[in-house]
């Protein structure tokens, strides 16, 4: 089913890799403006503690120090990204009568150099009075607990119940069952760009410009309106180039909030970039949680029932916590058709930064455990990994009552052709070595609207000029994973043209249509519908007036493509795309041409529209001797629909292979009461580059009707599978079993030791 | 017929007032761009010679130059204004085989410091051959004259012929001749701002964007494309704050067109700012003209013919300069029926900088010298100079054969108030007192299409959010004259909202629609127009969907005011304009509201769509012995329609008599074989402010059916009559005539002194 198109599906160098490369992108790290000022924080070295006082005199009389804010000085606005239950919107611009993590901000200083701004902090005297924290959710839910916040009893911020089917009568017929409990650790974001921003205010309109390095420069625009308490339209959010989100810039962050309220104060610009220490110990990271799993199947393979119990760490505040927490419960479903299912959880506050959506969100931590307690049920059973894989899936239209719907689902021919090439590719395994899989499906964007938006989940806008070139504008937000180049392919695809025909308006609240900006995998399926949409308003009016203009039968179809306007079964009768831009923009009374274009998704359950999905298999050494695993090679089936750039997908999946290398390997987050032990990059280890195995990646296209040009999600999915299939490929090689990510070697030791203790016991 | 506004008619402050007046708001030149280069030109001291040759060998090896280019270096793309007609197009981005007048630019340096730049100019060693220049017009044509331009014969530029009636026979019905001739000296624009440009080439996407000191950026945006070869849409001009342009900017100058070529060269921003004495040599001024003037009167005062004949200064190349030959016997005319008339014109090329459209072009010099003939004429017949004004003024609906059509017009009420107003305020003139007068009128923006654009003249776009605020975008450009508040004035009335809910976006040819730019009073109109057009659009979507909600007969009306919908007459029954756009973006699939409005004049004949005018009156008083005019006081009436905003129209108007004032006495450009002796603000003489005299300003308000709101030029209009109602004035008070501008007291005593010796000789 895969169709023919003339810049879809064509490896292609991204758009702003030129200015990439050679440094002329501006992020806006790189931003400044005339009279600006620096901003520092002052940070809380207490996880949980009272302020009594704040004595800011002596800094303010350090020459250079323009103004001070503390938690006084806020206008009490509280905000988060769950708009749609006010409760939940905890996150506050600093702290007023306590502070809830170590790191968390007491006052911020503009001064007119960061050398300054830094020496002042110093002088604010803030006098704690220190209380007993809670930094486990299993303690965070004892009633004797301190509280985080208030208002919420036994510190339970959010909780999620999914069923369907009837989970007891499932376990009933289960031929087979079998019960594990897993930590999953949390992982840190580790954006190459800090968070920063730049915000000035201009007294005479009232209005504030923010420049951010954000996700979503509307969630930016609506948290800084609760924040501040001003209208949306009188704040605009600017996007420049992004280096890096991850799940860890959707959130309205101090940065933003204290640049623009001492913007306010001041009336100057001021800046505020975090320092690394800064983004480890204040900005949000993938979710901890402890997980208990049960599942039932049938002799030969089929799974009747499974039930899932998961408390998380959710730290000091909200963020999109709450909706990791639900995504939790679904996507360890995937790609399978599970009859009876049972899904409890709670997320609860504890005294650290707080825990949010990270790549892959709702799926990593919970696809870890499924995908390692498949595996070890096949053992049990005498299964082949693959076979009872290929047992469960999904098929094309498959239905979760109540929660998602399937359309386009390609993961048996994914299943399949993985069979196939892991024959040729890997015909035998060494001692020690073993080949691990996991299935893997993610979602193309989230239809729950806790943000709350009367807008359509995207928005763009194109416009014609006279001479043909196009101008895009959309607020979809390219954060480094190609969103930009996939947007201009789209729009050259649909309107027939070529890529440099078309200027891409950076994401501008001001000026570009909204869209919810980057997470969970969105953009290429709402933004591209949205853009497709806006072009084909304007195509349509291309075709009707050549349609018109030869004179033809009115159901004679034209094509636009290789810059023309044609007759389909007669590619000789038809008219240059410039000159035919030209005749209609006359004919709109000398008005460029505009067209407009809008997604929401319908009909399609509570999830998403559509799923990417796959299997990936890795095959892995373990050195029994000093518990070292060493990945030898990532094997890769991925159904992502049409693909529209295979070049950028190619990137994506490589980058996902890599944090979930790291979510299985290194990345940890020593914690003690509430401090980190290792905020820096020096002590925080993520995989090298040099460490990273070859990865082949194949494809089984299919077409999904709901995005553009059959297209859905594409890579993301790939970081959840890795940690899994990682760990099954150490469980194949050495019966060891794992209940939590972070496999350092004495983890690893000791698990192929109680391995190889079960295996002595039963003989 | 006055109509009720909310806001349009009220005394407004500017928008960019507080931004302006605090420093906050940025023009061009407070702009720069990481890793700037700075650019500088090396001029001709040659008024016209031959380039032998240019070496740049010593210049590139001073540490810091990055770039020099010279004529070889440019694409060789000639451009200017006049695009419909090609051979008009003769400007070049450097000197390549000659140069044309003192000061033209031969070479461009791009350092990493001004300084550097400055150093490296004068290592540049160039070889010329002088060639004889040309000064006069007068001696332009003869046939043994040095050609400027070697393809246009007798250095005649552009020719103009306009005729109506029969000319003969109205001078043949005369009862009275007089034939006059004028001299009519150039004036220079000195803008506080000077041209400066950034240009930033970007290599990737082989885009240029460029920030200017425009007055125009769409004009800009087609000469860069034109002069770089490149197409519009690769280039993108965006229009900051503009320190004023008065005609001078609407060229694409060498300031643009070098930064363009280094950036190009160099891969890094450049800018090029002027300084006041390149200002002075090489940019655009008022042009300088030798009028022959001849009018017929029956002896009642009724004017039975008019011929004219004019010879113009027009410099080394176009610019504007063949709109202002053609509108020089255009607005001479107005506001009288002619019934006979002829105009002979020649433009003739130059070694001198060349002239162009500078405020009130086209009506400031030969309205200086019919309104001053028109006079002497009135004295030979014995009338009184307003009665011979009220026996010839055109009424509503005049038409001049195949040139314009009035339809508002209110100069006979206008004359009407005067005659009252002055018998109150100047009551008795004394010895050496006179009070002259000079009728005026002016365009509301140009018909007639010499740039050629596809586009409607003026285009704008709105968009409304979900909280009500509004985005407003277009290409109209805010100069100082206010456009800013008036844009903002009538989308808040069109839509029934606060000004403060609307944000006016800066022109940007790559993000807001095109208009023409600012020149020839044409944005209050024409953009004013497409403003209210964009703004009706959606406000009969919130009217239908209010009638819809409320259940009204489809007859009842509904207005949009006050930020509310309701019905006109039972104001109880409505909505807040709020929640009805919060309604209609949701019904509206999420998008927000956009309208789109554009405005391009027709069935309006050759000039304008609509005429400001009306009657100035200065008293003056004159020393005899030193021959010192001091104006007294100036009392306006003036008809422009409905006034939008009586407050930035009164700043215009004092302007306006500001710069005529200084045309009138003092602001001349002496010139020496094509060296200007007075390039610096020290020695170019303007009125000081404390030298102005008091302004009384009093309306006369009809509805112009074409404009916004019924608005029409308001302002510039009374630049023109300045000069000869104080000429006049000093006739009145003397008898002196003059042949020319700038009266200074040498002229003034010598004019004296020949009326007497006229006088004398009568008796």
């Amino acid at each position: 089913m895969k169709r023919e198109y003339s810049i879809i599906g064509k490896p292609t160098g991204n758009v702003d890799g030129a200015a990439k490369t050679t440094g002329e992108a501006k992020y806006c790290f790189d931003m400044s403006l005339p009279n600006q000022l620096y901003g520092k924080h002052l940070r809380s070295p207490y996880a949980h503690a009272r302020i009594l006082s704040i004595d800011t005199s002596e800094a303010e009389k350090l020459q250079g120090v323009k103004a001070i804010i503390t938690g006084k000085d806020v206008p009490g606005g509280k905000w988060g990204l769950w708009r749609r239950f006010r409760e939940l919107c905890d996150q506050i611009a600093l702290a007023d009568d306590k502070v809830r993590f170590i790191g968390e901000p007491v006052a911020c200083v503009a001064a007119t150099t960061k050398d300054i701004a830094e020496q002042a902090i110093e002088l604010i005297n803030v006098e704690y009075e220190p209380l007993p924290g809670v930094f486990d959710p299993l303690e965070a839910i004892k009633d004797d607990a301190p509280l985080v916040h208030d208002d919420f009893e036994n510190n339970i911020n959010a909780t999620r119940h999914i069923e369907w089917g009837n989970v007891d009568e499932g376990f009933a017929q289960a031929d087979y069952t079998r019960e594990d409990k897993f930590t999953c650790f949390p992982q840190a974001v580790a954006s190459m760009e800090v968070h920063n921003s730049l915000a000035s205010y201009d007294k005479g309109s009232k209005r504030l410009t923010v420049w951010s390095s954000t996700q979503s420069p509307y969630y930016l625009q609506l948290g800084l309106a609760d924040a501040l308490k001003m209208r949306e339209g009188d704040i605009r959010v600017i996007k420049p180039h992004v280096g890096g989100g991850f799940g860890g810039k959707n959130s309205t962050m101090p940065d933003s909030t204290s640049a623009a309220l001492l913007s306010m104060k001041t009336g100057r610009p001021v800046k505020i970039v975090f320092n690394r220490e800064e983004e480890f110990i204040s900005t949000e990271h993938r979710t901890g949680m402890h997980v208990a799993l049960k599942i039932g199947l049938k002799k030969d393979g089929k799974i009747v029932a499974r039930e899932c119990k998961v408390i998380t760490d959710g730290g000091a505040y909200t963020g999109l916590g709450a909706t990791a927490l639900y995504l939790s419960g679904i996507f360890q479903t995937f790609p399978y058709k599970i009859p009876n299912y049972r899904y409890d959880a709670f997320r609860t506050y504890t005294n650290k930064v707080w825990a949010t959506s990270v790549r892959g969100f709702g799926a990593t931590p919970t696809v870890y455990c499924a995908e390692s307690q498949l595996d070890r049920a096949a053992k049990d059973l005498g299964i082949d990994p693959l076979q009872i894989r290929k047992m469960n899936v999904m098929e094309p239209g498959y239905e979760a009552p109540g929660q998602y719907k399937v359309d386009s689902c390609g993961i048996m021919p994914c299943i399949e052709k993985m069979e196939k090439r892991i024959k040729e590719k890997w015909p035998k395994v060494e001692e020690n070595e073993g080949i691990g899989f996991s299935a893997f499906a993610y979602m193309s964007g989230g239809i729950f609207n806790w943000i709350d938006t009367p807008y359509a989940y995207s928005g763009a806008r194109v416009q014609v000029n006279i001479d043909g070139t196009v101008d895009l504008f959309t607020q979809a937000s390219d954060i480094g994973q190609g969103h930009n180049t996939v947007s201009v392919m789209i729009c050259a695809e649909e309107l027939g043209i070529g890529m440099e025909d078309i200027r891409l308006h950076p994401a501008d609240t001001a000026t570009t249509p909204v869209d919810l900006g980057a997470w969970g995998s969105r953009e290429t399926l709402m933004n591209g519908n949205a853009i497709k949409m806006a072009a084909g308003q304007i195509k349509q009016k291309l075709v009707d007036l050549a349609r018109a203009k030869l004179g033809e039968n009115i159901a004679y179809d034209l094509v636009a493509k290789d810059k023309r306007i044609y007759l389909e079964l007669r590619p000789e009768r038809g008219f240059s795309y410039y000159d035919i831009v030209r005749d209609a923009i006359k004919l709109n009374d000398g008005e460029p041409l505009i067209g407009t274009g809008h997604y929401t998704p319908h009909n399609k359950g509570m999830i998403s529209p559509a799923y990417g999905m796959g299997i990936m298999a890795i095959k892995a050494k373990v050195d029994k001797e000093i518990g070292h695993i060493e990945p030898q090679g990532v094997l890769i089936v991925h159904d992502c629909g049409q693909e529209i750039n295979p070049l950028g997908a190619r990137g994506q999946v490589e980058g996902s292979v890599h944090m979930g290398l790291g979510y299985c390997l290194c990345e940890d987050m020593p914690n003690d009461n509430g401090m980190l032990l290792n905020p820096s990059m020096n002590d925080y280890k993520i995989v090298r580059q040099r460490d990273m195995p070859q990865i082949e990646l194949m494809d089984v296209p299919t077409y999904e009707a709901e995005g553009p040009f059959g297209a859905k999600e594409a890579a993301e999915a790939t970081i959840a599978p890795t940690a899994p299939a990682l760990a099954n490929a150490v469980f194949a090689a050495t019966g060891a079993e794992f209940d939590s990510n972070v496999l350092k070697p004495e983890k690893v030791l000791k698990a192929i030791r109680a391995a190889e203790a079960k295996k002595a016991q039963k003989k």
